[in-house]
């Protein structure tokens, strides 16, 4: 399954290190995960509730983030790693700033559920976001997959989806003007839709940019700013 | 005028790299000063070509992320760098990032500029745009200035000004809001306004994100999701 090479090392101790990072990182997306899938929940049942317990967790995403910044800062002092164990230490710090990123918009898109149940009545955009929240939520768990395998065919999928996810939130932007339009006495309301959709979309932005970061750490690409034939090129041309 | 106090290398190569890397770093941060200036004042007078040119900009800024990024790995795997000079380069990693951001923010600002050029009349949100232009604007300079000559203070003072930058872009949305109700013929000019406000404020969100990695760069602190009080606290026990 592994299908990234690490460097095998005389020092057990190394091997746990690297080890303990990718646990960890794989433990504070799975808490990213949760928060993103109850913070849409949350919106798509107007559950006030969850929506509350979402931004009791960021707390816990944001010191994760600390800790393991610190893990590879301290992995670089004391082991100096090169090559793929270098690229590792390098993608994980990227991809927790990421992730806290996307716990920071989940934060949002639950903060916007809250306004939403306490503005009562009214349903336009719920079926515009249960539809981005449903996509955003599968970029996310595939992505989280592609980090666990080391599986660059996964990642290339989840930047692929990710302009699906923008097509999907500019045409629901579209509706939501229109609503607005027809029904002025709506807008405070519909303008809570389009920020929790604006987050959602984000948070498939910050899916992609992790996806990126997972080629980087298996195949030594870098293939932020590249064009998805680009990197399909790419990548044909690695072994 | 240089606070931080980069270890000196018998090696004359080993600090031209490190020199280097923050060279490349203020050419790039230039630059994304300007594309965000140049948006900003698209945006407030009009100006159609103004940008266009911000969008061509663009390319250059994300090579230079890549390039920058390369740097960074390069000085690792070959200088394995401790104390205060791997704190630089890691620092030096995490601002490229944040400054890639801004100048998509810019990009996205000089969209809605021609949008608004091309939606033509209508002079809402004009006011609301300048204001928190000009706020941004002194922060990126700030936190450049910040960065170039290691000044903890000027970094703290970036900090602090995001939170009035949030404040205003707070009211300018309320604002905004009463303009679209009084007048649903505006809604789609004045979504645009709205999105260009957005921005503004994220490019302030990154430029306090560039704040807090100097502040670590520095003092070796990591701020991140601190209370501005409890920042102080920490910097007043530090040497």
């Amino acid at each position: 399954m592994d299908k990234l090479h690490l460097d095998q090392h005389i020092s057990q101790q190394y091997n746990a290190d690297l080890e303990d990072l990718r646990t960890e990182l794989l433990e504070m997306g799975g808490m990213v995960e949760e928060q993103v899938r109850d913070a849409i929940t949350a919106i798509s049942n107007a559950d006030g509730e969850l929506a509350e317990r979402v931004l009791v967790v960021e707390d816990e995403v944001d010191q994760r983030e600390i800790a393991l910044d610190e893990h590879c800062t301290l992995i670089l002092a004391r082991r100096q790693p090169a090559a793929s164990d270098l690229r590792m230490v390098m993608a994980v710090s990227k991809i927790t700033r990421d992730l806290e990123r996307m716990g920071d918009e989940a934060q949002k898109v639950a903060r916007m559920a809250i306004a939403l149940v306490e503005d009562g009545s009214g349903s336009q955009g719920y079926v515009e976001l249960r539809h981005l929240g449903n996509s955003v939520q599968t970029m996310v768990h595939q992505m989280l997959d592609a980090f666990a395998r080391f599986d660059v065919e996964t990642a290339m999928n989840v930047a692929k989806e990710d302009k699906q996810v923008d097509r999907e939130y500019r045409s629901a932007t579209r509706e939501l003007m229109t609503y607005m339009m027809e029904d002025p006495r709506s807008i405070s309301r519909v303008m809570n839709v389009m920020w929790a959709l604006r987050s959602l979309e984000r948070i498939g932005d910050h899916a992609r940019n992790i996806a990126e970061h997972i080629i980087y750490l298996v195949k030594g690409l870098d293939v932020r700013h590249t064009s998805m034939k680009e990197i399909e090129k790419q990548l044909r041309e690695r072994p």
